[in-house]
């Protein structure tokens, strides 16, 4: 299944992209957050999706997508985790993964603008591939870690790195800006997705290619990511776990191109849909 | 006001203690969260409180306590922010408040168990003054912060300090295990509690001062670390902003003095009650 959000900010119904129509699955009563997805919820909803499928009405294809889930409890990110984006970065190779927290108030909707931050000078891109857990996980084996795992999305882990570098310690500060975290157009369930290892994944600014690589190159994969930081804390139905970007961020470049407004990020896994992102000032 | 939570975990109602009596308020319809200190909710609730003040059942003392306020859909915490602490740490001073996150899924208690957590080795306590935002707020002024902060509670701020600092980066590895965010007994708003920044704090591990210190030796006050979290993320109602601890950590001792089952952490801040944690190992 596909799952998505549909309609205006904060008013967002739920959805699924069937043939390629959007139906509206409102009417199923719950919205795909930790409630939906507790208990086997995946399971409970296909199976009314079946049953009820010939009544669901079909959406415009044009409406305004949201994150193609509601405000989790945390969202995760990996840093660091191709190499040579970790060149790029002129920082070491990680040994084990880094894990940094991204404010979920920065969740936003995949073609929806991205605000720059006040005092912003150096915003910059990061396709990534980011999954999201399906039922509570505390110390989870690496070859288990799979059956918790819901699906896959897109990402867009938007940074600014004078905030995330340059200012006395700890990403979360470059990270958690309004906007920097487009999600979706939609969440491909894992069953539809055997080869999320061996996905192409891609991101321009202007029409320019800047990451063109694949998720077969990560240093530490999707089980091990998931083990790994279910020994630090419980992830709970609904969390978000964002997988790092390969190279070609805007920081890597000599000199740098950070984003300014008017700019145009458009990024993509194949399977998992498009985003495309304009970029704006901030304004009181 | 002095808002609390009592009851079994997960079961927790919300209460307030008045000449020392717990009185539950349940029947006002919402728990102590995000949509309770949104729109003014907290002139709201004094206002109903009065009302229906003789109406309220008296809950028995005895009773256990919850953290004074529901999941947030955040836990920042403060590094650093005493000059002892950070020199016990043996980092440098910061020029800019350090920031961090703590899962949400560490909140526990006042007075429930330490979990120590598999294969921790380095547990440490940390008493900390934490405030909790009452409305929205993005880009506040230093002198309009107060405006802002709903009321003060109590933080033993688990660390695992190998997690934290020997695991590859990012302080969040070791601040984020379950029963690692010990809030309350209760919420003290902040219309009582003028003096915030003078108040006595203190940590005992099995009877033994360790952290004697008062609110008055932060490096940065508390308008001064929402206004400037505020700059990075937008802060919802309800979220929860911890502003550092005092020297006497077990880091802090040479050779360092780390936590062990059967240990007993009390701690207390000066007008926001006390807490006291039994350290258990960690059980399959």
């Amino acid at each position: 299944m596909r799952l998505l959000r549909f309609g205006d900010p904060g008013k967002e119904k739920p959805g699924i992209l069937e043939n390629d129509q959007i139906l509206d699955v409102s009417s199923y009563g719950k919205d795909f957050g930790e409630q939906f997805f507790d208990d086997d919820g995946l399971n409970k909803f296909r199976q009314w999706v079946e049953q009820n499928k010939s009544n669901l009405k079909v959406v415009d294809k044009n409406t305004r997508f949201g994150a193609p889930f509601t405000r989790p409890s945390k969202i995760i990110c990996v840093g660091l985790n191709y190499t040579k984006h970790a060149l790029e970065s002129k920082m070491p190779l990680p040994t084990e993964p880094i894990i940094f927290f991204k404010s979920t108030t920065a969740l936003t909707g995949p073609n929806d603008d991205l605000i720059i931050p006040r005092g912003s000078v150096k915003t910059d891109w990061e396709v990534e591939l980011a999954f999201v857990i399906g039922k509570k996980a505390s110390y989870v084996e690496e070859n288990d870690a799979l059956s918790y795992i819901a699906g896959f999305c897109l990402h867009n882990d938007y940074s600014e790195r004078a905030f995330q570098l340059e200012r006395n310690g700890q990403w979360v500060k470059g990270k958690s800006a309004d906007t920097f975290a487009p999600m979706g157009p939609y969440l491909v369930t894992i069953d539809e997705l055997p080869d999320y290892d061996k996905l192409h994944m891609w991101s321009k600014v202007n029409g320019k290619m800047m990451q063109d690589n694949n998720t077969d190159d990560m240093i530490f994969g999707v089980p091990k990511l998931l083990s790994y930081i279910s020994q630090f804390m419980t992830l709970l139905p609904g969390d978000v776990i964002s997988t790092g970007t390969p190279a070609g961020v805007g920081m890597g470049f000599n000199p740098p191109i950070y984003l300014k407004p008017g700019d145009v990020v458009e990024l993509g896994i194949e399977k998992l849909g498009t985003q495309r992102q304009v970029a704006k000032g901030y304004q009181e």
